[in-house]
């Protein structure tokens, strides 16, 4: 039989917290063989659990009395609020309490306490955080989208690597292909950055092909595509701001005017372009590269992405990401 | 009686030479009071000027008998090819014999040819391409779109200042707000580089309005963003892919299915927003802190945009932005 595999999950975490984290966590538990440690509130925790029927053997209260929001200073507040939501279950996974630990709260505070609490792999230089960005092909693995925001070319080298592992072992691509963010497409091209990076990324035994160009990005042309976190999240949040700007235009043009069309008749098919836009269903960013899974979610997760996240925490563990990382490295 | 302006303009740039230089250059001199140098093979210039009827004094053609093509080493292309269209005319810039160089051709040459021909004016770090990028209120003008790769604070601060100068008084927008691209809105955030950018346009004479998130951007929120040249390259070419890309999604979805919506009645409207990104209405990209005005024009411009970066310069020229600059700096 195969292990049950144990998900810390911050109850407290996101925007809708605890409501929709609650409610992720029992239709995970629903679908997968997973055992989740709900760490917040208690009351609040138990108040959403009591809506729902579920195995209750798979979903326990791990109390914590404090919430770290996403205002206070990372380092600060992982040190002061030992009782937190955030600092209890990282904890949980430093101790081999839980495989993996899942949380839509302050992603700084999440990507510090991660490196302080849950430490690195040995090897590893940066853990780095990973996006599914949605591509015309499917989806493309931005590593980094956000976490090490001043880089070595080596840490990119690794970025490629781990980003590798992850997909061919959690979204099943064999042999992901593996380029880099750059502003041309020869080798020559690029900030003294890309260009070191490029080298090393040649002589590895990735899937390397290339520079990526921005423009191409949104194509799906590689399965992972690397770059320093600075360029990563200024991709992922330009990205975000951008999609709502164009929709909105089109949106007003073809709604006004001679050749007016009734507003009621794009409702349907804005669904359906936001659907293909949809984090939810990948769940959140990874954090790879330490001795346990962390996942962020999005502050604006719902239950679907919290459960998703959840999956992504029993496909990593499932995959032996770790020991496939080390390997690697 | 206004002094006319001398703009040298590289007949033979952009995937439309001489075809579209030629038509624009004929389009300006009817429309503004302007001297225009056509620079390039002289018989492929004329059989374009034969077509059309205007007033003969305000054209000329200064032959060149070389092209560099957009594949060729910038440095050795500039080199090597010194009776090119590009060379000629930023030659005629250097010597005074005009005002401003609008080129189409090779991005790499016309930056590379610009610093060892046309020269840095006295105080600048290093010259800054600035881009139109259109948001949901207007424009906002980002520098650097793509010259320098690798930068210090202190050109990211005469980024802003050079922005600044060009947006007032090209533009006509008084004392324009200058924002910081970062990927946090907190003066704390980001990498080194923005950190100690932050502080010196804080302490600038600018209206330096704090970090812009870049999916702040294209809302509007800033007249000027200021970045490194390699994170504005990105923002400007992956802008490019994913609006086509969601275009294209959203044309799909709204044409298919049981609501569907006869793909002609799109038409216009699509044509509209189309129109709200055109960049040939802007006309080129600035290359801004040299001794003389260069454009860069889109390698795609038609005869529209080359008038409209020929506008640039009389424009750039007639507000004296080269005294302006010498002032600020």
């Amino acid at each position: 039989m195969e292990t049950e595999i144990v998900v810390a999950l911050d109850a407290m975490g996101g925007d809708f917290a605890p409501v929709e984290t609650v409610k992720g966590a029992v239709d995970a538990v629903k679908e997968m063989n997973v055992h989740i440690k709900l760490v917040g509130l208690e009351s609040a925790i138990r108040t959403e659990l009591e809506k729902y029927t579920y195995p209750q053997e798979k979903i326990e209260i791990i109390a914590a009395s404090e919430v770290i929001s996403t205002d206070e200073v990372p380092t600060m507040a992982i040190r002061k609020k030992k009782d937190s939501s955030m600092v209890i279950g990282m904890q949980l996974v430093k101790n081999k309490e839980a495989d993996a630990f899942v949380s839509a709260g302050s992603t700084g505070a999440l990507l510090t306490g991660s490196l302080l609490i849950v430490g690195r792999l040995p090897g590893v230089e940066r853990p780095v955080l990973g996006t599914c960005l949605p591509t015309q092909k499917g989806f493309t693995f931005l590593v980094d989208s956000g976490a090490n925001v001043d880089c070595k070319a080596k840490y990119l080298e690794q970025f490629g690597k781990m980003g590798s592992v992850y997909v061919e072992n959690v979204f099943g691509k064999k042999n992901p292909s593996v380029a880099l963010v750059n502003i041309g497409a020869e080798k020559e091209k690029g900030n003294a950055l890309t260009k070191e990076a490029y080298t090393l990324l040649e002589e590895s035994s990735l899937n390397f092909v290339g520079n990526i160009e921005p423009r191409n990005v949104p194509f799906g042309e590689a399965d992972v595509v690397v770059c320093d976190g600075f360029v990563g999240n200024t991709i992922l949040k330009f990205a975000e701001g951008l999609s709502k700007t164009l929709v909105g235009i089109i949106k007003k043009e073809i709604t006004k005017g001679l050749y007016k069309i009734p507003a009621a008749m794009l409702l349907k098919p804005f669904q359906n372009v936001k659907k293909y836009f949809d984090a939810d269903e990948v769940g959140g960013a990874p954090f790879i590269g330490l001795k346990a899974l962390v996942v962020k979610a999005h502050g604006s997760s719902n239950a679907k992405a919290f459960k998703n996240a959840i999956r992504q925490c029993v496909l990593f563990k499932q995959a032996d990401i770790i020991g496939k990382i080390q390997d690697r490295l």
